[in-house]
């Protein structure tokens, strides 16, 4: 399985809304890759801290989603991009770190 | 519940085992960190790509501990500590970046 990591980070005077996010951008996402059958579940974070007491953390927030195959994932995105990236500015004005990694473990509780 | 991410910046030179990592390490850190009740899930990644084609990912890995709240994840990790950071010259010399972070959606397929 594969995950897209797409992380928010923490840089100064960034703008980064959560309401939004989380009430309009990402069940619009889901609602639109997660209807593939390649899908295999998103989480979205919020950063709390380093390990630094006190310390910020270096990702204001984050988002995963995870597919069978990177062709799935692209197959679901790619007919949405315009409308999910073009979203974007009305929740924050962060550039994120997007990047494509291969689950190699996974255990549940 | 919150999660622990570990990321492994891809930095040039950096050395990452990931025999030793997948085969020796991440079980071990499994065994101690697994058995505790707040324990909710681990997943590890290989960064594969960044959205670029051909470019490298940002982090050459990255792993994921999933606890119930924060205080489970100390109390799980605190007392192994020592020998979990002291096996990690045996897989890499790569200073990860590690934060803690609010889980806000998390939506299985």
């Amino acid at each position: 399985m594969i995950r897209i990591s797409i992380l928010y980070p923490n840089v100064s005077g960034g703008r980064f809304d959560f309401d939004y996010y989380l009430s309009k951008h990402m069940p619009r996402s889901i609602e639109l890759l997660g209807s593939h059958p390649g899908f295999r579940g998103v989480t979205v974070e919020q950063g709390i801290g380093g390990t630094e007491p006190g310390s910020l953390p270096k990702y204001v927030a984050a988002c995963f989603y995870t597919f069978d195959v990177l062709e799935s994932f692209l197959s679901a995105f790619m007919p949405h991009a315009a409308e999910l990236q073009g979203d974007m500015p009305r929740y924050t004005d962060i550039q994120p770190e997007i990047q494509f990694n291969e689950i190699l473990i996974s255990r549940p509780a």
